[in-house]
């Protein structure tokens, strides 16, 4: 939680987001938007299944602030992807939770394969949404209409494409939520200018060899 | 660790980075670069004094895989800033175990006002070197060339503009640790074609009420 305060203690005039982790998850798909969206004047929390920490799939260990139980309402719900996705697709709690606070909250952003999450629980069943690129197709399977944007938006459901477009999806939100003023001065304070040392970020600008070796490695149909 | 193996059990053939990690560190500095960089065969440790939970500035925290005395030869220290970055360039251990390591080490990598513990700790002194821009003139009091880049080397230093930037430094890094090809698949694993929904990432780009905002309100003298 970004105050120091129990989650009773949660002022309900704030905004509150919920930042969802789980065994398994990529780092940057929950701290890219937690640093833009922590630097709003709100409430975030970091909730999971339970308070034990979360090895995050590069091995990397996060501690929650709250459980599923003791989670406060949400305003915004962001569920993050990664490897992990897979697993949290059959855990019917981690389901519930998605699917129960997805009906009363404002906004519900996926990063990455968190889009196949929402899905899979539900609320993104015949909505157009982005995912990473290499789980696309593995969006149709799961009754979602894929789109290839970077930042997408349906309704209250914004979705991101593959782990550091939770950055740029984060930005668009903290502009909903608080006005363009309020983004640009996150942006700037984390100095959100970016220099990609190759022009490979995309499966239609990355050399061709570089695009066939991760489909190949892929966990996903292609 | 990314692997799940003791310290102790580090083969001593791979690289292995370290990534410091103290009271009030930026997350997204210290995870940007570790997610680019922990996706390469190498062996991660995140580092600190203490193996307790480390809060990040926005509360967020993180648990260290060794402690200072713990911590396996490195072959790339990884610095990154942070509000918590006043209190660690008072921290004579941490200081310490920067200086020591820097000097064995065949990479340094600040990210952000890393830069400042790498120049309070010793080995940056008259080098240059870039940081956050509102740092930079206090990266020139603490003895360092201050320069306007997003990623600069100096010898073995590397050294990053704030937070964000670190993703494309870490990217610059994994292409020469590994060649330019390990590069661009991280990148197009982690779909780095960044979008930013403002051109508000630096100062010479930011809508001047935006910067003047922050300078404001910097902790640093401008």
């Amino acid at each position: 939680m970004s105050m120091s305060v129990p989650p009773a203690a949660v002022s309900p005039d704030r905004v509150t987001i919920g930042f969802l982790a789980f065994p398994g998850v990529t780092a940057l798909d929950l701290v890219g938007p937690y640093e833009v969206l922590a630097r709003l004047p709100i409430t975030t929390v970091v909730v999971a299944a339970t308070r034990e920490p979360v090895r995050t799939d590069r091995g990397l260990q996060l501690i929650p602030d709250v459980d599923f139980d003791g989670c406060p309402a949400l305003d915004v719900l962001v569920v993050p992807g990664g490897p992990g996705q897979t697993q949290a697709c059959q855990d019917e709690a981690l389901l519930s939770f998605v699917r129960d606070r997805s009906e009363v909250a404002d906004t519900v952003a996926s990063i990455c394969t968190g889009a196949l999450i929402v899905a899979t629980a539900g609320p993104l069943q015949g909505r157009r949404a982005t995912t990473h690129w290499l789980a696309r197709a593995e969006l149709r399977r799961m009754g979602a209409i894929p789109v290839a944007g970077r930042v997408v938006r349906d309704g209250k459901f914004l979705s991101s494409g593959g782990v550091s477009a939770g950055i740029d999806s984060a930005l668009t939100l903290a502009a909903d939520l608080m006005g363009p003023d309020a983004a640009q001065t996150i942006q700037l304070s984390i100095e959100y200018d970016p220099a990609p040392p190759f022009t490979a970020g995309s499966p239609t600008t990355a050399p061709p060899h570089i695009v066939d070796r991760l489909r190949a490695a892929s966990r996903f149909a292609q």
